[in-house]
């Protein structure tokens, strides 16, 4: 058990439910197989079928940086977190959260079903200290030196009240700090208008809550921002409620795909469109890989004693790994202090079987 | 003053606030011309600075087209909505809603302040018999055959609840059929999901009403949908509230500009991507004229005894025409019922300076 101090030394060992994506076990292993590669000091503990997994693990020769956990159930996209929580003692991704509660891994990856997820990590993990309502944060592209802006909360519950911004606004500031290394990081509140008068009450409070907080814990508040400035180099981090988190993260997904298909066909028009698309091939690539979603794939769950990183659904093994690559980072960054948390961490390296 | 029956004959008078637009009167001026030319039925009154726009429109020769009514204040974008309709007689704004508000126009076109446009509509318009809260409804670039969905509210008021979500549907199936010609458009409601079980309580209330209404009313209601719908091929009309209608429209442009960008860049990025450019720039323009926000600008008020049309602050010519243009559909189209409204309608002419 840890009592004390950072632990700055500590190893990457992460849990993964290798169950829930869309594209199923075989994905997941050759996304852990991918971030394994790029990250050797790495250990994974793999929950799901043991049978299906272990022969996928041997294929990509892993075994030494692998322990399955045999979970026989599944949760499905379409069950509720409720049920979940009473009949989902044999799932997989309630054992995936179960090795971050008894502390063999510190992170743990999955790609199933948010709601469930967000569910039984606060059931099973419990909040922290003093929060009232945890979050999930996204990266965002954006006009950044990063690439990328954080936004919370994009889904864990459907409201957030003055107190709950602020702690979003608080969380948010930690994961920046210790995650991306921002010194000073700036954060808006997301609302209709830029203006002080603009918004929901609960937004008007929120906003002299953070203004007075920016000063004690030293970041810059640069007030309200507007949906257009989400991708914006104005901030780093964006506060918001899930409900319309939510929706803007989505919006964002549906308009980038609409733009990619007209873009396609563009491209399809003729012959001279079809040599140009090939000449400019290399520059286009790149910028989608700038923009590109599963390259920075992973909503963080904050607020809770233990990292949880949401994968999308669709996720491949890139969006996979980068999702695993995140719960790295988060790992060695000692997102929270452990010495506050509850839970037990045991320093030592996992059994590989 | 109009007292019965439809007006499928009445000529397109249109009153127009040559003041608000960031680009000034003078932009609002080449939109009219550019409007003007497509519309030769269409008549304008402007309202604004008499000298300034004698001047302008004496250089488009559009003279028989146009009358100008002075009005010398101007309603800036920082300016309250409490504080116009306190002190906000003399501007621009005011005379141009004054003018539907008689009669002598029967569509009001304005790129001004959208807060202080709702509210001195609301005050000079008053809401239509049994409407609670007026909408902002806007077009969205989209996969239908039509090339975009309406999506209501976007930012008229910051909350509605579940009658209020039921009266925009019923707003928005009008102008569709009306104004878009749809004969059976298909509604969904935005959500953070699009299983029953979620999202708020208003919403759910509101998915049983919409349910209903659809039998009654012969349109599809798909249900529940999320932010990734929107420009989808699966509806063509988006229900939600203000605040997050608001957030969602501004994300896409965000998203669409960020793209946009960085696609600049790229095609820019060496020789061969620059000619890859030149080859595929006709393919690239027709995309780009399908998702361009200036192709379908203009906000439209629901709700109200009257029509008022919320052009861009930012539009150039292209974008106010467009607006122009579609208050004239929205004129032709008979969008409310004039023999219901209590505002004087005159058939004449409007008198040319």
């Amino acid at each position: 058990m840890v009592t004390g101090g950072k632990l700055e030394n500590i190893k990457p060992i992460i849990s993964v439910d290798a169950m829930g994506g869309d594209l199923g076990p075989s994905e997941v292993v050759l996304g852990i197989a991918k971030s394994a590669s790029m990250n050797p000091e790495a250990k994974f503990i793999i929950h799901g079928d043991s049978s299906a997994l272990s022969k996928l693990i041997e294929r990509k020769s892993i075994q030494d940086k692998c322990r399955i956990v045999d979970a026989k159930d599944i949760v499905s996209m379409d069950q509720k977190p409720s049920y979940i929580i009473r009949h989902g003692k044999n799932t997989s991704m309630w054992s995936a959260i179960q090795s971050v509660r008894v502390g063999e891994a510190n992170v743990c990856v999955s790609c199933g079903n948010t709601g469930a997820l967000m569910a039984l990590s606060m059931l099973r993990l419990r909040k922290s200290p003093g929060v009232n309502r945890p979050a999930i944060a996204c990266l965002w592209p954006s006009r950044n030196e990063l690439g990328f802006n954080i936004v919370l909360d994009v889904g864990a519950d459907i409201k957030a009240d003055e107190q709950d911004l602020l702690q979003f606004a608080l969380m948010g500031l930690n994961y920046a700090r210790r995650g991306l290394k921002i010194s000073r990081p700036r954060i808006g509140l997301l609302n209709v208008g830029t203006e002080e008068h603009k918004g929901r009450a609960e937004l008007k409070l929120a906003h002299d809550l953070i203004l007075i907080a920016s000063k004690k814990e030293n970041f810059e508040f640069v007030g309200f921002i507007e949906g257009g400035d989400i991708p914006s180099n104005l901030i780093d981090i964006v506060v918001t409620d899930g409900f319309t988190g939510n929706i803007a993260i989505k919006t964002a997904e549906g308009t980038s795909r609409l733009i990619s298909e007209k873009l396609k066909f563009a491209f399809k028009s003729n012959l001279f469109s079809r040599i140009g698309a090939l000449l400019s091939a290399p520059g286009l690539l790149k910028m989608r890989k700038q923009i590109d979603p599963s390259r920075v794939n992973g909503g963080v769950f904050l607020g809770l004693n233990g990292i949880v990183v949401k994968s999308h659904g669709s996720a491949d093994k890139t969006g996979i790994a980068s999702a695993l690559n995140l719960g790295i980072t988060l790992n060695n960054a000692d997102l929270y202090d452990r010495s506050s948390n509850e839970i037990t961490m045991e320093k030592e390296e996992v059994k590989i079987k």
